[in-house]
């Protein structure tokens, strides 16, 4: 046999369900055998619990259900090789595994060495790192294996080279953000160099609470050139071929890398899908006001799960204009979903002549305005509940920056689509999904934004122009330069110290958020771990 | 000199604050020296910036601030020794470190080796580790320097020893739970007999979001025998006596201890004022229904903050009891706060006039109840907005655990002062409180505990009874059991089936909670890190 197909599996596990992912493995390994005569598989890192289980890993059972899933993958007896990642319990310890199963039985067993604990991840919160390379012998060739972060780092490809490996296999569970697949192609590149042996890359694609795996499983040559590229966002059984006298890789299928706008996009849909269906809701339904954010949220909500399971909810009041109600309208009508329109005037009325005699001698203000967004958040609640559908909140991240958001009203719901979209990018998709088909009106785009809250109110008023806010925000938050560094770029003062309290007196806003998907190096959930109770001036 | 006062600072930093918290030092240091004539003070872990810290760790200007700071100790050039924890950033990695100043020069630094990553902890996400004892002499004396979690392990005492130290001073931030003391006592005494020397115990004191410190700064002789212990709960300075000679710690103040229940009370009150105080609220505001849990949290609220900052509101509707009404009312009178009665009746009607349309051909169901909930969280967030002060939330750890409870409803507010105080306890606790002097009516203690969303509605209709809830889990939340343990341990299979599965699917509404003090092992906050996605079945 001078060649063998070696199958990348990237398959979207459910984090948790042991006994689920291990029968979608088997049903992987059976299509690689029968579609692709395939000698070897490779499932991402954790397949069996999905990455990533967080404190399940604590869960006491937890090294039963995993003897018990390798155990069946072994009495599969397939007559294929398994590399499937698992968490290995060892005298008190748990590994970030990988293990290889041939002919029934587990032949050989490697342990992370390089534990990611920045950014979202916590490893060192769960694992032990391992401390030796795994060098086996495939059909005759040396094959190194790794697991994620390994390849981010320089060690573990040293130790492989050292060890006569000629071929790595790194399997995965890297969640995806703007840019990531060249920085991932870089990493690769020059890891195949330095090794100078080709490396298969497979990982997990879709959506687990706040992160977006998005597949894109790879291979590169000894050279670090790309043999073959898996689509993104997508689910599939890709294969390529070993050729076992030069033990070269040989080109196989190069999937089209698609524009940023469209990546992000497609990280929206799964996200919003995944969520969704992996938590077993009839549908989704959001407030539409016209405006650009809930504009954009429900063409997504429909890319995700067709239009028959997205409702639509216009909630009036005294300051939304008429423009407001038929943009609404039209979307609803052009994306085909249900629609509803819920005055909220007699239920404020009510509210305020119950507040009444506590408000005596108290002016108008902010409070009034929270006021509108909570009937709102509360009628959407009461849908919800009744339909068994979950609330799709439409704050972008520009707004949960700043805290330009109303708890418990606007901020009511369990999935934030946009949490890690800043407000210029929302145009840039807006327009983007338009050009598909034009399922936002135009005047939704084109106006200039407004919460509608107060008589002729605009953003703008109280916040920078967007542009100006996202470029001093994604400075702040993405990148940490300080106040002096912002201001040296060219931002005016006032506007810089304006916005970094706002963003860090906003935080309890952001405690209580709903989760959304992550799409950036630093987005407002587990990546961004600031104290609410925080003396920190802005300073330098 | 053959004696020489040692002072232990007991302070309660704020989190970010590096000015305020170097004057605080500063403060302390002058007190030492002039009211004890101390030759060296100690200060907790971290003083400079509080603890935790968190990403405030990551901000570019950290290592500028922290170098100010330092230099503004030296430069005060007090005549006294200081011993601090600020984080040093060195060669692009942030240490924990432990610094002694003295005669304006810092002359020795130790990083911590031992970093935390586990329940509450994430210091591997910031620091490194040191990896080298740090054992300085002091008036020809041999000591000592480590950090926290330095002292919960053997490794650093064992160096210390065999480096030839015959003092160990240990600085802390150390966050109470329930028996800590214990825990602290019986490792200090361990540890102190391994060296066979004495250990000062210096501890912050102070509420930071969900955690509370509780200072209890200690000394123990080298053969673990305690010499002097600090109150529990309340900043202070306190001293003890070296001799040089015999390089033994003199016997010192022994504040009693309290009992467990007023230990958990202490930090409630300290957990409330704390938040309250560092975040500039101007006062709280609270729902006040008639049972139990809204009882015991005004009860706290006001013994933190006083009666003129505290509001209550009582907000009934058609299923509230008189005697809810009453004994709201009545409790509020014996508190002495300003007290409001809003009807949620019209409001409710209002809502449900709106959203008829939308609910036609439908039966009533939870949908409903929690629209009571809701109406009452808008209320109580309307008070808050208009008077700039905090919602404190009423909702006890066994709700939370297992969802009892309406997210923007009963859950909105800022503070969830009973969020990690199970249900029995909440009961313990009023009775407690009640010894001082009645401030709870009796029939809030005596009555069946309901939420009175239906006619005639008891908890314990829908739920175990309290007690059988209580234990199941604990066992399961904060002792990890599993379902088999939790069914051997004499629960019945189909309550535990429940209760589990109720844990399981309302992570979504903790993950949107508000932050409330952690009292125990394993708190809903940083300590539980689950999925809100999950398929983790309950199985074994």
């Amino acid at each position: 046999m001078a060649k063998v197909t070696m199958a990348l599996a990237q398959v979207n596990p459910l984090v948790g369900d042991i006994d689920a992912n291990t029968r979608l493995v088997l049903e992987f390994a059976r299509r690689a055998i029968d579609e692709h005569q395939a000698g070897l598989i490779l499932f991402p890192e954790l397949v069996l619990t999905g990455y990533p289980p967080e404190d399940l890993l604590l869960r006491p059972s937890l090294a039963r259900r995993i003897d018990r899933a390798l155990q069946a993958l072994c009495e599969a007896r397939l007559p294929i090789k398994l590399l499937v990642g698992y968490p290995r319990v060892k005298a008190g310890r748990v590994y970030n595994a990988a293990g290889l199963i041939d002919q029934g039985q587990l032949v050989a067993e490697y342990y992370k060495q390089c534990l990611p604990n920045y950014q979202v991840f916590d490893e060192k919160r769960y694992f032990e790192a391992g401390t030796q390379p795994c060098v086996i012998d495939l059909w005759g060739l040396p094959v190194a294996i790794t697991v994620c972060e390994d390849i981010w780092q320089a060690g573990p490809m040293a130790q492989a080279r050292d060890a006569g490996a000629r071929l790595m296999l790194n399997i995965n569970a890297s969640p995806y953000h703007r840019g990531k697949t060249t920085e991932r192609r870089a990493l690769l590149k020059q890891r195949a160099v330095e090794g100078n042996m080709p490396i298969l890359y497979v990982n997990q694609v879709g959506g687990q609470d706040e992160l977006v795996f998005d597949g894109h499983s790879m291979a590169v040559d000894a050279g670090g050139k790309s043999l073959m590229q898996a689509p993104a966002f997508d689910a599939g059984l890709f294969t390529i071929e070993l050729d076992l006298e030069s033990g070269q890789l040989l080109p196989a299928q190069q999937t089209e890398d698609v524009c940023s706008l469209e990546s992000v996009y497609r990280a929206l849909v799964l996200g919003v899908r995944d969520y969704v269906t992996k938590n077993r809701f009839n549908g989704v339904v959001l407030g539409l006001s016209g405006g650009i954010d809930s504009a954009l949220t429900l063409a997504i909500a429909v890319d995700a799960l067709g239009a028959d399971r997205v409702e639509a909810v216009m909630m009036p009041f005294r300051y939304t204009s008429q423009l407001s109600q038929d943009d609404a309208s039209d979307q609803a009508r052009r994306m085909g979903v249900k629609y509803h329109v819920v005055s909220i005037e007699p239920i404020y009325e009510a509210f305020m002549a119950s507040l009444a005699p506590a408000f005596t001698g108290t002016q108008l203000d902010t409070t009034e305005e929270n006021l509108q967004a909570r009937c709102r958040g509360v009628i959407l609640m009461a849908m919800s509940n009744k339909h068994g559908s979950l609330v799709l909140t439409t704050g972008n991240k520009s707004e949960m920056a700043v805290g330009y958001s109303t708890l418990y009203g606007d901020m009511a719901g369990g999935f934030d689509v946009l949490k890690d979209v800043p407000k210029t990018l929302v145009f840039e998709l807006a327009r983007h999904r338009n050009r598909v088909r034009e399922v936002i009106p135009d005047s939704v785009i084109t106006r200039p934004p407004s919460a509608e809250l107060r008589p002729d109110q605009k953003d703008e008023d109280s916040l920078p122009a967007y542009p100006v806010l996202d470029d001093i925000l994604e400075r702040y938050v993405e990148r940490d330069e300080s106040a002096a560094d912002i201001i040296a770029a060219g931002h005016a003062e006032a506007d810089v110290r304006r916005v970094l309290r706002l963003v860090d007196i906003n935080e309890y806003k952001r405690r209580q958020a709903p989760i959304g998907p992550r799409l950036t190096k630093r987005g407002f959930g587990r990546d961004r771990r600031y104290p609410i109770t925080n003396g920190w001036s802005i300073g330098d």
